[in-house]
Parts: C-alpha cells; structure tokens; sequence
C-alpha cells in the first residue's frame, strides 16, 4: 500500500534550548539541503521552513533562488528538484493552511523528539500515514517547545540506536525516521 | 545475532568530484559532529576521518581537543561521546592497520557509493557484519575515487527510495545506512 502525500516540517520557533527555554534558532544552509535532499529522495511533497524572522525568510529565499532558478540550477540539476520542495513560512499555523490547501484534507501532524516516551511506534505511523496526508514535525535546536505537544497531535517514538543515546543531529533523525517510514524497506 | 566490532571512515582523498577528477576535499566540522553522533547511536567502535592535509589534521585534533577534553566535555557530555570516536589518519591505509591492531582480525570494507549498481543488498551485509569486524567506508565530494572499487572490498548497494533519486548528503546517507545495518530494527 503506498504512502498519501507527505510532507516534512522543520521548526525554528518555537524551540527550547539546551536549558529548556523558548528560543528561536537561526537557520542554516545545511540544515536546508540536507533534509530536502532526504525529502526528494522519500517523495515528499513539500519541506516547510517555520521562521518568523523576515531577514532569514529572505536568506532562503535567495538561496532558493539560486538553486532552483539561478545558475546554481544548470549547475546541479539534482539540487534543485529537492530544494524546490521548500516552502518558507512564519508559523506552524500558515503551514497547516497551505498543506491543508494543497492535499484538500485535514492536515495529520506527526511531532519527533529524541526525549518523548508517549509516542507511536513506526509500524504505527506508517499505518497511519497510509490513510490521510502527513506532516512529519521536526524540531531545531533541544525541539519542538512544550506547546505542540498540548494539540493532541501524535508523537513519534525516538530513534534509538543501541543503548540509550539519543543525540542525533536533526539532519540524520530526519533522514532515519524518513527511510523508515518512507522507504520501500520500511517496517 | 549482535554485530561484530563496527567502524566508520570517511574518505576525503582520493575522492572524485562531480566531473570525475580525482581530488582532496576538504574536512568540514558539521561531517565530524553528524557521523560521529549516528556512529554513537549505532554502537560504532571508531569513526575514522582520513585526510592527508596536514593543517586539517590540526584542525580536527583541535575540535576533537574541545569536545572531548575542554569546556565544550563539560558542556555537552554526549557530543564528548560521539566525538571521542573519532581518530584521524593520513591514508585509508593506515586506518586498515588501526582496525586490524584493534579487532584483531583482518578488516572486512564495505565500500559506499550512490552510483553502485553492483553491490550486495543490505540483508546480506548485515548477515557479513555478523562474520567479523566491519568498516563502513563513505565518500566525500562525488564519491570514493575508482581505485578503492578495484581491491574485491564489497559494495553496498545505494540508497534508494521511492524512484531513483539518489543524491542524499553524505551526512543523512551514512544515518540510513547505520540504520539500517546496525539498529536494532535492521532488515
């Protein structure tokens, strides 16, 4: 059974600090190819940027211009059908409009965080993601803040490797958590 | 059936560029925090970094000075964690003598690339991780240079996911395949 429409969220506000506090982290070029290389690769639909700060939605938007209409697109075609998928908003909120408008369905959020112990199992996830359009959330800094897990949204178990260490860059959580759910070799 | 001693290398020369000329990349920070926190998570035993550049020799020795011994040990004791993986060698070579002196058995490489059409499938590396010690070996730049793929090392089929789009950062690749070959939820 394949996938509904997917997409990945990565949220620069608001996040928590190291101590816990509510912050808005910057965004990095980085952060941006890496995971809509990962999206592109697993079919997503859209890779949504949450930052409320207008200079970094113009540093993005310049860096899709480059890649996806500048010659940085003749340069490396394969970079820009990944980061194409880029759409850069400044709340959560605008996202679920926009994803709401583009599957026509009541959007599906799915939150990750390395230290929940509520969630779903991927077996779970994946179930569910067959029967409506996701919205996988990823958090930048500690994570997501306290208030998206008060939406009765559902939360992903962690990845875990061998023992308990959880301390994935967002980068790779984002990548494992998307072969695992996206992948043809999914559980 | 748990898997024998495993290791990392990323290789920044000979690597080829995206014309296919043999070159030296360079040693970037965020390569070295990301795969060591993915080989941390999977039970890796070293995360070998080969560059014959002298002066990012330093540089590595130098983060790795900061991390695992510094203010930022104290800061942040499981970046210490990962990063202490970590040891850089002037040639892949070297890194074959390492992973001898330490497991004690000849090194198995499994040789990473996304244009591979010749590889083994991943079921069938994790049941040869289970023969003896492993070393997974990644590729900056384009990728491994061609002198590595004429030594009979095995090579691990790409990653794919839903088409054949296959240009994941060496970062989010090397997370999917420890995933997939060291998680407790392997194929």
């Amino acid at each position: 059974m394949s996938l509904q429409p997917l997409a990945a969220v990565l949220v620069h506000t608001p996040v928590v600090d190291r101590r816990g506090d509510r912050v808005t982290t910057a965004v990095t070029n980085l952060d941006l190819h890496d995971i809509a290389r990962s999206a592109r690769t697993y079919g997503l639909k859209r890779f949504y940027v949450v930052t409320p700060v207008v200079e970094q939605q113009r540093l993005v938007g310049k860096l899709l211009g480059h890649w996806t209409e500048g010659s940085g697109a003749e340069y490396n075609p394969s970079r820009q059908q990944a980061l194409e998928l880029i759409r850069v908003f400044s709340s959560f909120d605008e996202v679920l409009d926009d994803w709401r408008n583009m599957t026509g369905a009541e959007p599906l959020p799915i939150l990750t965080g390395a230290s929940r112990e509520d969630g779903i199992s991927f077996a779970e996830c994946r179930r569910q993601l067959q029967q409506g359009p996701g919205l996988l959330v990823f958090g930048t800094g500690w994570g997501l803040a306290p208030e998206f897990f008060s939406n009765d949204w559902q939360v992903l178990e962690p990845v875990l490797g061998v023992d308990g260490y959880n301390h994935l860059s967002v980068r790779a959580a984002a990548a494992i958590i998307l072969d695992r759910l996206a992948g043809r070799f999914g559980l």
